[in-house]
């Protein structure tokens, strides 16, 4: 986190707000109507693309692929209660919270722990892209005009609920029910005027195509399976609830499993209904327009209900980037704590967030969209992967779960998580193969990437424990003695300030001198007689006129005489000017000396310490 | 001077050689014949370009302006005449080498010599700049394929003699023998061929030029002016040998007055005999072939002769960019010891060579080279007013030194030396005039501001030099007692060899510990009691989790308590990790209390010890 003082902080103060206290730190508890607006909206908002995606597979095939868009739906919805159910069981299981990564960890090992850490910690990200791109998109829709500048807006949406989320999000459940339940409302609104009008046949259903012989590809199974994996994006974010079960006031688990209920209910009838509407009325997709805003402007015309829906979509988007702000520093913290991760991202910022965790979601969301220009099209396959891996790996993790405690009824309930667990990952193979060049890969080349530079980081944090551990540890011998050299290179106030503080720290004090110009050293010896007889003076050759090289000789030297017992110490009297740039006008020797040091003592591993005694110009 | 270690440090030795001993510096002692190659490289090399310069701008005016080469020559002759005899009295007045600062900080002041200094600096720069551009031009003429490579073969050159100068060029009278009079021999023996057919009819006069209108602009005297202003460049280097009298064998003045007489009437012979020749053979300037080039190949045809006086002038001219190697950094090395410029000037190399001012020599001609594409037409109107104003300032200072000293026969040098002043004003304010808008703006702008640049470091040294005087100083009251505090985070080994250092250095070591997470204080107190009982441990609470804020004022409070005649010392405990990115994995608190406390100090301009002591970590 930035911590840095003077015009950085300021800044930083100002964004984010004046620091607050550890004690303020408590979390409120969520009634059901809240926890549906603050998990629902993830799930609920993939509505806007998940429809979206099908057809643009579909389409390929002409109007014999449209005319699969209600099949294909129905098995999504029938995955979608698959998953549902197994998630169901995951939630009673784990009242305190049963993440992907903390299933994994305590059934399957850290192996498969750190796969879902790594699918999470992408689709968190993807989260954050997708919706947000998503959100431009509903925005654009509406307002044509606006689409050149839609990696603009999104960039600047990311940065503001980044920002946002520095300064702490504390009312949560109230502030995220209004966008959640206006959605609800204006969405479900338009799509059951659709509905209602459509079967009255006030809504026409689409003339035949004019071009039926449109198709780019033949009839394939494999499109069809593209379309399946493409739509299953339904599904993202109906794990969330699993995650968050503390929060619901008690009984937890009973409130969390019912609001996963109707939040499935609830995203299984509007998605249903998105890809009835979109096929009863031909609509395709196309590059600025989204279909749902078709679907929106046929039912409702250009009318202002229209731009309400519109403007309802674009809310519960952005709450669902928001949701992963909440997710990803969670997650990075955890997995921190158990030293996979930097160890700063476990650190509670001064406004009680992992403000850490937050910059470093916002810099990653902001790359992915600037790279895929805010197209939600081209994010989806990269987030897929991350989703359904972590349903696997969830649902393996309850199966062995069973197997190994053998609850009452684990008869029943296995079966239920190995279906769910045997389906996604049948999905997962299946987005993997159909997606893989569509972006598919670049996800499954950087998890694995991820989790060997988590396990590299544990190795550094482990190594480190060890070393500096206390077990087996004596009390290292006292030193004896202490010695203080101080190299100087005239005599002046700040040289004597900086002997003043060697006479303090030390009995046995000697200064340096190295000899530079021939027949330099009788002036500095005169000057040292008047001035401090007391201490002892070197003089070091230095043919070749190197200053450094001489007094790391004279060091080693000096620190072999005194032996490992006697303590050294090399005060460097240095002067500090009051504007910068008169640093350049300096010969930085005390530098260049600081540096050598360090490298050298790395090297010999061997320490002297270094004391820098400032001087202050005034002028 | 570079003196990191390592990687940069080998490449350096392998660069530069290995470092030579201090004893090793002396000073070669040169005959007329190599002091004529060593100070008439520099100036015989500028017919290279001269004539070329008068023509580019007579050409404007059609065939009268072209009419007037032979008339604006002789005036240049002449100008070189009247400044030649002014050096010749430099040199017999400063037998110990009379360059235009010496001159004028003797008898002008500081103001004037600065102003000279300036011009000077800024005059070695562009004889790099300039002559390696004219020695490539002179290649890429013999080889037109070549001219495209014009830039990055300048570049090249630049920084061949820049490796060249920091090993340190020892035999420099015998080396630099061989192209001086390799160029003389060859280039005076094609102008003499040339001279002789041209006289003999063999090489018969340019044709009537077909196009007798081809006039740009009406004949005007201001134009005139351009042309006369543009050859001056030929006078370019004739100050050198003024600066380095004292390399000479005695009689130093004799033999290198000598040699400056023989050096002009060399050189303006050149330039006549070119001049001659190109209105003769009626030569027109062209972007990719040098006039001399031209002249050459129609006296010599496409033989190997021509290939010879082409080599020949490349070589002499870079030997003229060789010449500022010895001179930028002697004067920078001779400003810094006047405190005008840093000191890091000033410092001779491992090599025996002012390295760092040839590095900034070579830096500010390729930065020149590129801004102006290796382009020796566009440079010189840069050049010629560093040029004049350092003649200039050069005579004035002379006329100074008759006014006053009064030597005999004062009544008719001062005269000389007036006119050669008013002379070479009237040309420096006839080139900024004339060739303003060319580029002689950009010089006029920086002399100003490099003069202000060496008051402002002169002033700084000076006040440093007040601050830390001995004059009226007192030897500062030691300390009575001496404060260690150690900031801890937890109790490792690290940790214990902190406070073993501590407790060698002073009897008062206090322990610090921030309790961030609220209750871990007891934990730490446990493992203190059983470790080191005997140190007494602070625990600062820290509602805002801030780690530095709390160490701040905890410091300010003991240094209040314990008075200004108690040291006071932070012993930092820090570990360092084997490998570079492993400190990414850290919290670098020590780092940010290190830079907190530096800042803070130096707004409170009160200090305390900083004293790190590194644990090496093995893995």
């Amino acid at each position: 986190m930035l911590r840095a003082r003077a015009l950085p902080a300021t800044l930083w103060r100002a964004l984010v707000g004046s620091p607050l206290e550890t004690q303020r730190l408590q979390y409120e508890k969520l009634t059901k109507v809240k926890g549906l607006a603050v998990f629902g909206a993830d799930p609920l908002s993939s509505n806007a693309y998940a429809t979206e995606e099908i057809l643009r597979v579909l389409v390929l095939m002409g109007s014999a692929g449209v005319a699969l868009t209600i099949p294909v739906s129905l098995a999504i919805v029938g995955l979608l209660v698959v998953v549902a159910v197994s998630y169901y069981q995951t939630i009673h299981a784990y009242p305190s919270g049963g993440g992907a990564y903390v299933v994994a960890r305590e059934n399957l090992g850290m192996g498969p722990a750190l796969v879902a850490a790594a699918a999470l910690l992408v689709d968190y990200v993807l989260t954050v892209a997708v919706s947000t791109s998503a959100a431009v998109a509903a925005i654009t829709s509406a307002f044509p005009t606006l689409f050149r500048f839609r990696v603009e807006l999104a960039v600047a949406t990311v940065a503001l609920v980044t920002v946002v989320n520095l300064r702490g999000v504390r009312e949560s459940g109230t502030v995220f029910s209004i966008p959640t339940y206006f959605y609800i409302f204006t969405f479900g609104g338009m799509l059951a005027l659709g509905l209602w009008s459509a079967l009255t046949g006030e809504l026409p259903p689409a003339p035949p195509s004019p071009d039926p012989g449109a198709a780019v590809h033949p009839f394939s199974l494999f499109l069809v399976l593209r379309a399946f994996a493409s739509g299953s994006t339904a599904l993202t974010g109906i794990e969330a609830v699993s995650n968050g079960v503390q929060e619901f006031y008690p009984p937890q688990a009973r409130n969390a499993s019912r609001v996963l209920v109707g939040m499935v209910v609830m995203l299984g009838t509007f998605f249903l209904s998105v890809s009835y509407l979109a096929h009863h009325l031909g609509i395709t997709p196309t590059e600025t327009e989204t279909v749902v805003s078709q679907i929106a402007r046929r039912v409702l015309g250009d009318s202002w209900m229209y731009y309400l829906v519109q403007l309802g979509t674009a809310l519960i988007l952005f709450l669902a980037a928001n949701t992963a702000y909440a997710g990803f520093p969670r997650l990075a913290s955890i997995l921190a704590r158990d030293r996979y991760l930097p160890r700063q991202l476990a650190n509670l910022g001064d406004r009680l967030v992992f403000a850490n965790g937050i910059l470093v979601l916002g810099a990653a969301a902001v790359l992915l969209i600037l790279l895929f220009h805010a197209d939600t099209h081209s994010l989806i396959p990269l987030y897929m992967i991350g989703v359904f891996v972590t349903f696997t790996v969830s649902q393996a993790g309850m199966v062995r779960r069973w197997l190994v405690q053998r609850p009452p009824a684990w008869k029943l309930r296995m079966p239920v998580s190995a279906i769910g667990a045997v389906v996604t990952a049948a999905v997962t193979v299946v987005v993997a193969v159909a997606k893989f060049a569509e972006g598919a890969w670049i996800t499954l080349a950087v998890m694995p990437l991820l989790v060997s530079f988590m396990k590299a980081i544990h190795r550094h944090y482990e190594d480190l424990k060890q070393q500096l551990s206390l077990e087996r540890a004596k009390l290292p011998r006292p030193f004896r003695a202490h010695k203080v050299i101080v190299p100087v290179n005239n005599v002046h106030r700040g040289i004597l300030e900086a002997l003043r503080y060697a006479k303090a720290v030390s009995d046995d004090v000697t200064a340096v001198y190295v000899e530079i110009e021939p027949g330099s050293r009788e002036e500095i010896e005169r000057k040292w007689e008047r001035w401090v007889p007391d201490i002892p003076l070197v003089v070091l050759p230095s043919p070749y006129r190197s200053v450094v090289g001489p007094i790391l000789l004279y060091l080693d030297q000096v620190q072999r005489e005194a032996g490992p017992d006697t303590a050294l110490t090399v005060v460097l009297p240095e002067f500090v000017p009051r504007k910068w740039w008169h640093h350049l006008l300096h010969n930085q020797t005390a530098l260049m000396l600081k540096f050598a040091l360090l490298f050298r003592q790395r090297r010999l591993r061997r320490y002297k310490v270094l004391a820098d005694v400032p001087y202050y110009l005034t002028r």
